[in-house]
């Protein structure tokens, strides 16, 4: 688990040859410290006298905020858990045909698997650019550029795990199968 | 130093209501994994047959894109210390004139030194950009999303960073000083 490592040794793993952890990884930490962000600004609202009349509004974004990064730091780990699986299986053996459509078979459906956890990186960031975009409205003015910034975090992250679900679904074979069906509704209920 | 601390522990003081961390060191660990996610596309395109003709570019890029990285680790904390300082200041007494006078001009300077941290995470975050775009051209095409990823949170990571100096100068008193219109150079330098 790289939330329980140094900082240095995540990135330093980011930065080396190894398969994971990867691009989808820095998106979800992206999206933490968004979140981050957002709970912190909300946190400096609470308790002040000239934002009385929201702090009820306030407490309830702080929770929702703070459930979304527990689950983006979750993320970290499991798109690394997920590539990790898909690097795998393209080393499984391929010198007979049974081997052969075992490995293409394995790495279809970890393909799906590693698109599920940035759909929903995806998916959670724009639930937390409008945590940010509300907490921005009504939450502490001193400090509405961290806020800012976590909603730009999340924006910028959501879109390259877009990117992430894209390439991975198109590197399956054009022989569609459920589980493909199931990420391309979620893809769609995004517009 | 955050960078020797658990990642959870960056992650918890970001979203509390402390002081710091807060949106410069964001910014710069955003921007140390966009450095990090282009030092393995190029990682991954050195010693590859397919990519010999580019073999010497690639390597000076990789000590490029990790000496950045090296850069924006440094600047993760050189934020929190230059927020520190302001924050410092902030409280400073104000029961005589005298100090009221010596509050405001420890202000006054600490918000120039907290806005040169942020400067120069924009400064790095477009000179990183350029570093991914030429990957982006020359490298691994099979991870190029990595790449893409990493441009795409140096750039958010940068939009940010340039807010915060803004907001940094723009609290300053209209009176100019020469610490002023040294960052403002830099900032008319950048376009």
């Amino acid at each position: 688990m790289y939330l329980d490592q140094p900082l240095q040794v995540y990135l330093d793993d980011l930065a080396s040859a190894k398969p994971t952890p990867g691009g989808g990884s820095a998106t979800a930490l992206s999206c933490a410290m968004g979140a981050a962000l957002a709970s912190m600004v909300a946190r400096l609202t609470l308790g002040k006298a000239e934002y009385a009349g929201v702090q009820q509004e306030i407490e309830s974004l702080v929770q929702q905020t703070e459930s979304l990064r527990e689950r983006f730091q979750q993320l970290i780990q499991e798109d690394i858990d997920a590539y990790g699986r898909l690097s795998t299986s393209f080393k499984m053996p391929r010198d007979s045909d049974a081997e052969r459509a075992a490995r293409a078979s394995a790495i279809q459906a970890q393909l799906v698997e590693a698109s599920l956890v940035p759909l929903e990186i995806v998916e959670r960031a724009a639930e937390l650019m409008q945590l940010c975009q509300r907490i921005s409205e009504i939450g502490n003015v001193n400090i509405l550029s961290d806020v800012g910034i976590g909603a730009m975090l999340a924006s910028s992250a959501g879109t390259g795990a877009g990117w992430l679900v894209r390439i991975n679904l198109r590197a399956r074979t054009r022989n569609g199968s459920g589980d493909q069906s199931r990420v391309t509704r979620r893809c769609q209920s995004l517009h």
